[in-house]
């Protein structure tokens, strides 16, 4: 994290949170947060693909600000997804009601061979240009951050040798343990790829960004040591970081928090499975922590999502702190549960009483 | 553990090394021996449905051998499936092709009101037949283990409120957060259920018994604290053990090994995401460790996959230890690495030399 001792109010109190420096209360944005569970999104989605949602910037930039609208969200995510890399890279890529699905999977060092590393203005321009418009639609909020992201490579070699959503990934293993020199090669050139492609979000406006390892947590800690955080280093040590602030995320993390830590991100994003006391006991206070309410609480009644909420802000503080639930977004998420959560933490204060947003007090 | 000061080598190897006595090679049998990977099982399973080989008491028998005759396992453990018990509270319960579907789940209080505790006797006789068969089967070897098993209540809670397979538990977990009440009375109807199931396993002839709890993994050590664990100490304090040792497997439990001790079985059963070194540390030397090679690994050629049997066998050690996986063997893996990882196991021998299974030598 950046020097806390100079608060800057012009950043996005988000990007403020990144750096470790204290706030009035913390801010606050969902991982997945345009998607089923808003009528708007499925309206759109009426309209268009997923795929195509993706790639007109127009419908995307629409579909980024929904929830940006709705509820008033500290941060807009790019409406985008972790495949478009891989389909840059030259691999096919369809969705359907299963999720997506790459029908020509990696299965051999001759596949991997094939993928290119491509040129993410020439290749994924698209995204860029969603990125460039976002910033423009959010010219006047300087206090709401633009948050661009990526798939790590564990994840995404997993989909692209599954080839889609896989229950035990035994194609993906079964290269891991007999040609563990070919799947590195395929998770070098992913984390070239990816190096690429979030640097040029980053020349394109995205002001914080986001790996998504949601795959990650599926190994042992010594797989993990071997074949995951060595590309979560070799990501984050390449992007010309210019200030904006790296969040890592891996889904099951429990076992491999420590190794969260070695990837020296600026965020550690927590799943439900761990406390956000323990996971500052486990990683230290040098990282912002992101997190970490399990998603299935939004079904739950108001009255008792609102106290786990407020226990929540309790447990995570004012200082290098993001509220955030633990995975995405489900589908058939109430609604007013969404703004429940989100009108809980923009209300908070570690002075227990409301402080403009715009203008926050700095609590001692 | 029982004694270990008194080895008994009239009692079956598993049972052995269940009590932590010192044994020439650990004992060896697969989570899910009994299943899709072998043509055998695939030639039963085209002759009946799943439901109608569990009840039926020659069809079980011949499947829960097929192992033991094909691979010469440790153990045979009954052919069954942990949804039976729910079935008899009253449970309707059908399996297709994309698993078990219980198609009027739990969603209420007055949905709890009216499950029965069924006498296992006379509601789920055919399994209790079934084991009376294959102790008889097994009469002319006193050296391989019978075992029974149970769902634990929070997995097989988890089928009767979503009514299936689940990707994210959202009914369940609605539930345990409005009304922990009800979910609770629910848990302890399901305990008080294994109960006696258990027991009745006990006294038709199981000599050893496995609790498994497949989705204990999924919350956060708090939940597992208030949900999972005093529902484990209910159902293994409550077993006539008659020195019938008790084997507690929860998947993903790489979070909550300590709870697992807690929960007091004999034997704690590790899955893949965590090393038999790193468990040992964690739960001490009073519980004897059984695990935890990754059932994908059984997909890799057998170069890469003896070493990483022997790797293991060396981890794990001749006492207090059992060989399986770290989860169900997987379908389509190759029959041939399933021989190769057995026998791998019993040519083992601490003094690096074969040692008669049925006269083993005890190491020092």
């Amino acid at each position: 994290m950046a020097d806390i001792s100079t608060p800057d109010t012009q950043a996005p109190l988000l990007v403020r949170a990144c750096r470790g420096q204290t706030l009035s209360r913390p801010p606050v944005w969902l991982m997945r947060q345009a998607g089923r569970y808003m009528q708007a999104y499925q309206d759109m989605r009426a309209k268009y693909s997923f795929l195509e949602l993706c790639k007109n910037t127009d419908a995307a930039v629409e579909v980024s600000l929904q929830p940006y609208k709705a509820f008033s969200t500290d941060a807009v995510i790019m409406f985008s997804d972790i495949l478009i890399p891989p389909e840059a890279m030259g691999m096919e890529l369809t969705f359907t009601e299963k999720g997506p699905t790459l029908p020509n999977p990696i299965r051999s060092a001759s596949d991997i061979d094939r993928l290119i590393i491509p040129d993410p203005v020439e290749k994924t321009g698209f995204v860029m240009n969603l990125l460039n418009s976002l910033r423009q639609e959010l010219a006047g909020d300087s206090q709401t951050a633009l948050i661009g992201f990526a798939g790590a490579p564990w994840t995404l070699a997993s989909y692209m040798v599954e080839g889609g959503v896989s229950k035990n990934y035994t194609h993906m293993k079964t290269m891991l343990y007999n040609d563990p020199t070919a799947f590195h090669r395929l998770l070098d050139k992913l984390a070239q790829t990816i190096i690429l492609y979030l640097n040029a979000q980053i020349e394109a406006g995205a002001q914080v960004v986001q790996l998504f390892d949601s795959w990650g947590g599926i190994v042992s800690k010594e797989l993990y040591r071997e074949f995951i955080l060595p590309y979560h280093q070799q990501v984050i040590s390449g992007l010309n970081r210019q200030d904006v602030p790296v969040i890592l995320y891996v889904n099951g993390s429990a076992h491999v928090l420590e190794m969260m830590a070695e990837a020296q991100p600026d965020v550690i994003s927590v799943d439900h499975l761990t406390s956000l006391t323990e996971a500052r006991r486990r990683v230290g206070d040098r990282f912002t922590l992101q997190g970490n309410l399990d998603p299935t609480a939004l079904f739950a009644k108001p009255e008792v999502l609102k106290p786990m909420v407020d226990t929540l802000l309790k447990e995570g503080g004012t200082t290098g702190y993001i509220f955030n639930l633990g995975h995405g977004v489900l589908p058939k998420t109430p609604v007013e549960n969404v703004k429940l959560v989100i009108d809980t933490v923009k209300n908070y204060s570690c002075e227990d009483s409301f402080v403009s947003v715009v203008h926050p007090a700095v609590c001692t």
